[in-house]
């Protein structure tokens, strides 16, 4: 069983309108809704591949309400806690060229909420073989929120990948998690340098594992992914660009990770798995979609090198 | 009494940012709602006024509830009429330079749920002396609405105002509105030929009338507005242009005018008051706020010529 964590679960609203006057009135042609959240979109994908996981995270007011049915109707095991303020929405503006994504900030969290949500966290853990921690942390949380709920989750036993950015991840990195998940430009934002080298980028991977993640791994879009790992460190990428939507690519790539905890994977297959699976879901159309015959066929194709 | 109508009403959802990063992610600083609609517009306005005002249009679901709640916040006398259909937002996205609005187009009306509204609109006619229709017409609310809705208003006594565009207002000339208040491009568009000359200007409100309009208000933003009446033509304008927000400037002229009907004002008076107060509502932050302050100022230094 794998928990995921979305602190911050969202509303995702998707505009789509055929073209876009920036600085006038548009009318929208098409709205659709799904639960959101890095978290929910990692479950996604686990569900899909048959992987039993829980999602839990914080959600409130008739917005948590629309979270939590859409839980329900995508089959997924809801097991949400409940806060006094309004669920956050994200309103992402789809044209044919683009697409701009709107993140509210989300409600503030109480300090009894966010205790309640640590005890209910507690019970979640006993019959998880790992945790995923994705996303930003709401208002009213404490920094130093990932950290304690990894180190809760290592003294459960449970091991943990961390999908943050910012402060959010370098304070988790006192919590130990065993993978740590940046993008690119987040792993350079948090050590406060650009990664554009091989060398500039598992430099600051070092950084991250001797701050306590046990494994770094490195998305960098369409180029795949680096890993700087205790077994050693890998390149992995797709053999061509896939066209699509890259929403919920890291994602998938965090799900593919916890399910090679889970299965306890040597690393060169956890990478191959990766690879295939975040290439599967830019193939998706939404966000924590994958699409299962392209995640098979690439499989066979990553290209894997050590380095 | 004044009764004010929004079939299609919406919650109004304001994204500040320092800085828009279109087709990429941004995080919204700060979130505020409020009730909206053109028709709740004008119904704040009369509020301001002192003016004693009804709101009545469809709401449903969960934003229909935070609809009624904020007008009960504003004070105003909410008759609203229930959908099963989740009420619109709109989201406007405001930055230093500019905004972006998106409409929602509104949730699916039933047949049952607008003969239900035909009836309270018919009961809540009782006792008023104008009734103002504004705004775009949901999905599955026949063609002929505002039509059907003004022949009720003239039956019982009571003079209709009509603020709306293409079909809805081309339709609703046939219930004999009192007046209708176009801009300068809707009255284009609803003729089907540009009119940017006053000559040009003229002859379409001249049709608008030959179809059932009694008189025909055209704002024209900063260059105030012209009326076609028959009583004679008008133009009005602001001594000098104002600066501010011209969202919901359109919704203070026909508050103005309603009041207008409502005291038996000769036409000029009517026009001097409708563009002090449109003026007005661009000194105001939001859409239905005016400048009290202001209106006063800009009453006696409104340019009205005979044409």
């Amino acid at each position: 069983l794998i928990l995921t964590v979305t602190l911050n679960a969202a509303l995702d609203v998707t505009y789509r309108l055929g073209e876009v006057h920036w600085d006038q009135v548009n009318r929208v042609e098409q709205v659709s809704t799904r639960a959101g959240g890095k978290g929910v979109n990692v479950a996604r994908v686990l569900h899909a591949l048959g992987v039993d996981s829980t999602v839990t995270g914080l959600v409130g007011g008739a917005t948590g309400d629309a979270i939590r049915a859409d839980l329900a109707a995508a089959g997924l095991n809801d097991q949400m806690v409940g806060i006094a303020g309004e669920s956050r929405r994200t309103v992402v503006i789809v044209h044919p060229r683009g697409a701009t994504v709107f993140n509210e900030p989300g409600a503030h969290v109480s300090a009894s909420e966010w205790a309640a949500f640590v005890d209910r966290f507690g019970e979640l853990l006993a019959g998880c073989a790992a945790v995923v921690l994705s996303g930003s942390v709401p208002p009213g949380i404490p920094r130093e929120a990932y950290a304690v709920l990894l180190r809760m989750a290592t003294d459960a036993g449970v091991q943990g990948v961390l999908d943050a950015q910012g402060e959010a991840l370098m304070a988790g990195l006192a919590g130990r998690p065993a993978i740590v998940k940046p993008n690119q430009l987040e792993l350079g934002a948090a050590v406060g340098r650009p990664c554009g080298s091989m060398e500039d980028l598992l430099a600051a991977a070092g950084l991250l594992r001797s701050g306590g993640a046990g494994a770094v791994v490195v998305t960098r879009g369409a180029d795949g992914l680096v890993a700087s790992t205790p077994d050693g460190n890998w390149t992995a990428a797709a053999p061509e660009s896939v066209a699509g939507n890259a929403t919920g690519a890291g994602d998938a790539v965090a799900a593919a990770l916890a399910v090679g905890l889970l299965r306890a994977q040597p690393w060169p297959e956890r990478l191959v798995e990766a690879v295939a699976m975040g290439a599967a879901a830019v193939v998706g159309s939404l966000a924590g979609d994958i699409d299962l015959a392209s995640y098979r066929g690439f499989r066979a194709a990553v290209h894997l090198r050590r380095l």
